[in-house]
């Protein structure tokens, strides 16, 4: 899986390369921004849920870009927000200044806002699939549903008044299932949805996969953030403690919050069984997903 | 005129609490923050101009207001990250508090994301003129494309960058083109597009009435920043002075920038003589934009 993902983290990079190539105005800081907020470093682990979904359901590569390349802006729009004084106040992202940091604050509001419009941009005009063409529509409601009021930013939101405050296990899924687990689920839908009928077939399945990975995504994130350090990480270790957060580690110890996650591997991996293609990367995504070092 | 301005405010301001109403975690203080956000007041100048350009070209009023809905909610976002410390550090907007001092900043940020995710929501999802329908896609476009870092965004950042510096002229209407006059043009497109090929054969001519009325609008903003009092303008007088930003009567004196304001109506009225429709609220509001007071 390792070849396949840094393969098509290049591939991602190329393509969002391409599209920030599309704004005229190449010179200005906002611009600069957008590219340093996209394209310095990142797992591009949304982009590659879109792409080997689609391609096991027989998408071409090129067929995915777009979803893939829309997919990642929202994330990295979200990074940038969430990076903000106001919001998590961090210093360091992927082992690099955060762009308000590097900029300004002003200039990574902006950033972040043009860069939520980007994925729209992408996602509109993008090459799809003649299959998938009829999808398009229902493609860009995926995306705003995964991301707004109803998604990411109410999970933001959720995270933000839960800090300082114990919090219920239950309250904490709600929280993760909407930070992070609506967009990593509605990667793996765009990519069903650019193969057309044949992927709305097993979108139930692919949500039941999605859902457990999503989760366990985090489990391994708020795990990491005890046992890893700062330079694996690429950003502060401890920084859930400094900011009060409810973690998994927190509500079931660390002991606990490991076996959470190989249950919610367990549920992914049986999510795909009943999936009649090759769902061999899907796997060894879930695996990576909670042995992941950073 | 009025007549219709203040029965069509209300009309979007109920559609845009529809919208509202379909987020289900209602009581959280993201949703109340976007209620807060998007309905306290406002001319409802972008959805006056989808609702009379749409009405103009045969379109029923429930086939335009999703893209009034739509266009009103970028608007709404940008007022909100505008406001920012960051940015315009605004305390006074329409008379009431910014969204960042009634709420909180990570609140305010975090409404804006969603606002404009929002206005996605409303376009992919809300009822359009069968004619309309195909070209759905081309108003999402139209929509990203108004309001990020070739429009609205960039507007905004060149602003940013230029306070403090004296601009030229043309520099100044680049701002302006981009962070007023794009969305105010999208608006009058989205109205025409909703009347499929009828209103795309008199985009050419509308374009030309939406430039002039957009940059005629800053133009006043920036006189009435000088000539009006804090209570009519319901946000500090005097504010461009503080933030030593260029503005028209800063560089043309304040007869100057009248002068210009009236130019920039007359060309507007020039292009809506060649559009074989009634456009009667057209030419009344390219006159209010120049004549009102706040």
């Amino acid at each position: 899986m390792h070849e396949a993902l840094t393969s098509l983290q290049k591939r991602n990079n190329q393509q969002l390369e391409h599209w920030l190539g599309q704004c005229p105005h190449s010179g200005q800081p906002l611009i600069e921004a957008m590219h340093y907020g996209l394209l310095l470093g990142g797992k591009r682990a949304r982009p590659f849920l879109v792409y080997i979904t689609g391609q096991m359901l027989g998408c071409q590569l090129d067929e995915l870009d777009a979803p893939a390349c829309a997919v990642e802006c929202i994330h990295a729009y979200s990074l940038i927000h969430d990076d903000l004084p106001a919001m998590d106040n961090d210093e360091l992202r992927r082992g690099q200044p955060t762009c308000h940091i590097k900029f300004d604050e002003s200039t990574a509001i902006l950033t972040g806002d043009a860069l939520q419009t980007l994925a729209f941009t992408i996602l509109a005009n993008g090459h799809l699939s003649a299959q998938a063409e009829p999808n398009r529509i229902k493609m860009i409601k995926e995306l705003a549903e995964a991301s707004g009021a109803n998604g990411m930013c109410l999970g933001q939101a959720l995270d933000l008044a839960a800090e300082g405050r114990h919090i219920s296990l239950e309250e904490l899924e709600t929280i993760h299932r909407n930070k992070t687990g609506a967009l990593l689920k509605c990667a793996v839908r765009l990519g069903a949805l650019s193969a057309g009928t044949i992927g709305e077939a097993v979108l139930p399945q692919l949500d039941k996969y999605a859902n457990a990975i999503g989760l366990a995504f985090q489990v391994q994130d708020d795990i990491l953030d005890i046992t890893s350090d700062t330079k694996t990480l690429g950003k502060p270790q401890g920084s859930d403690q400094a900011l009060e957060k409810s973690t998994y580690p927190a509500l079931l110890g660390l002991d606990g919050a490991v076996n959470k996650a190989h249950t919610l591997l367990k549920e992914a991996l049986q999510a795909l069984e009943t999936i009649p293609y090759n769902t061999r990367l899907l796997e060894e995504f879930a695996r990576y997903v909670i042995e992941r070092k950073n």
